[in-house]
């Protein structure tokens, strides 16, 4: 049997990922655990939900001590809402993180050392800062230029002494901005990449709040899912010291991308997104990564889309309901 | 007036810049505490001083509603007890050092965004780890091989996170190995460096736990005080984004450290250092660096020996007493 646990499993990359467990387990036996403040009322989930938050120290310490095989750690503040409430971005990302890993000291102790669960956690390109390279290779050093980059960047510090300490065998995986995320816009400062191709496909004006110029690095929902049930299946050695793996993805313009939604849709539909700029955002997302070479996670078998044609097509599949 | 906070006050380090403080004011109006958990009954320290433990969340409170202009932060637990005892280190080099920050952060925003005090915080340059060039440039990044490094390198990206947003003026500064420290020996790996000068020059035997080839980056208790009282006087904002830099040393060998205490206090004296291998010790010390090309420093007008020679006449200058 696989004692898996999600923490964050009632998020929106938490849900794909329980679901494609549910197609895809680990073991013949897999049990599933899902940790989160809330879960959505909507699609029944596979596996025993858990309320809790990450804050609370008490609830970390009573979920961690069921000892699972593998953690998933998804849980997080986004960059947006990191970057506008210092406190807030600071308690969760760093003051819940911690209380998990120190947690999990605590576990490997009293189990005399034995017990070393592996862990997954959900790193982002956004430990990385400018000036950048054309392209991003595997040996680009993180030195984050955001709140949540920094937040990030430290806990995969952390992964690794906990990771050469053998308290856990731990695993950094920095996610390409995620696109197109089914539901709300969230208070992610990248948010709107996923908005202006979901609101014109569900026949809604988008705002654009940055330039056509813009490039970036994307991913879809299911892609996502697939690099963590791929994780489950390496040797987490194989990250290097540093624990932390640069994942594939698809490099384009916001121009690509609406043009994209145009050879997909139509011109009636590209034509919702609406300029609509805003400096806020335009300035954490110039400080963003463009491109990658993710020639390390490419070798060890890591796949996502080839183009953002692709990636518009995962969606239409796995979460467009076409308006009534 | 300026008023100086320096945490870690009754520390080696701590005392020789107190004192060189005296000699080398500021302002002409210098204010200076000295916060820590004891301080030495010896010699009258020049300021007030304050007794607390940076893990108490009250007293650093307390102490930094004060609102001081520029804050030296040098308490740590060293890298041996930090490699050793993982919850004492963590909760001290980490949590002790949240509590500082978070408080500033208070501080800010009880401000209402005005008080944004320096602080010039102590790091290493085991923030480093193999495989290193053969010097070790401005540019090469972080990558720590301890738990010790890896609390060091966390803590530099949170000053520049805070420093990034406002709510402090921060600066790491990467000490090179301290040598020759004067009093007992410590728990970090690297005391043998100065127990094998120290302990000669007493008259007492010094067990050398590491073969002669090891090579090392040091400088002087002098030098150290001397970073901290030039780094007073600079623009921190030309340190880069990341707030940290390498500071200068001499690089040597144990064999030209035992040499050169050879020319300066003769045979029978370097006769005193007798090899006692520990593999806990080497293996920590050969993942050290061994030399560095610190440009950016020196540009900024920080200054160490130039030789190991002039690393022991500094210990004999400033802490030396000949035995009765």
């Amino acid at each position: 049997m696989t004692d898996i646990l999600i923490i964050g499993g009632g998020g929106m990359v938490g849900q794909k990922f329980a679901h494609s467990l549910a197609s895809a387990p680990l073991s013949e036996d897999d049990r599933v655990t899902l940790f989160d403040r809330s879960f959505p009322d909507a699609a029944p989930l596979p596996g025993e939900r858990v309320l809790g938050d990450i804050t609370d120290r008490t609830a970390v310490s009573a979920l961690l001590a069921r000892r699972f095989d593998i953690i998933y750690l998804l849980a997080s503040v986004v960059s947006g809402e990191a970057e506008r409430d210092f406190r807030k971005g600071y308690e969760i990302n760093l003051g819940g993180f911690w209380h998990i890993m120190s947690r999990l000291e605590a576990e490997h102790e009293d189990s005399g050392n034995t017990y070393r669960p592996r862990l997954v956690f959900t790193s982002s390109i956004a430990v990385f800062g400018p000036p950048y390279p054309e392209r991003i290779d595997d040996d680009f050093p993180p030195a984050p230029a955001t709140s949540y980059g920094t937040q990030k960047a430290v806990s995969e510090l952390l992964i690794a002494d906990l990771s050469r300490r053998g308290i856990i065998d731990g695993l950094s995986l920095r996610l390409p901005t995620i696109c197109v995320r089914p539901g709300a816009a969230n208070l992610a400062a990248s948010s709107f990449f996923s908005g202006i191709i979901r609101e014109p496909l569900n026949g809604q004006e988008a705002p654009l709040p940055v330039p056509e110029d813009i490039r970036h690095w994307h991913a879809s929902p299911r892609s996502a899912a697939g690099f963590l049930r791929h994780a489950a299946g390496i040797d987490f050695e194989r990250a290097g010291h540093r624990r932390a793996l640069n994942l594939p993805g698809v490099s384009c313009t916001v121009g690509e991308q609406i043009a994209a939604l145009r050879d997909i849709a139509g011109n009636e539909i590209a034509a919702l997104i609406r300029p609509a700029p805003d400096q806020t955002i335009y300035r954490i997302v110039t400080g963003w990564p463009r491109d990658f070479d993710p020639q390390l996670a490419r070798s060890l078998g890591f796949r996502a889309e080839a183009t953002f044609h692709d990636i518009i097509r995962v969606y239409l599949e796995d979460d467009f309901a076409a308006p009534v």
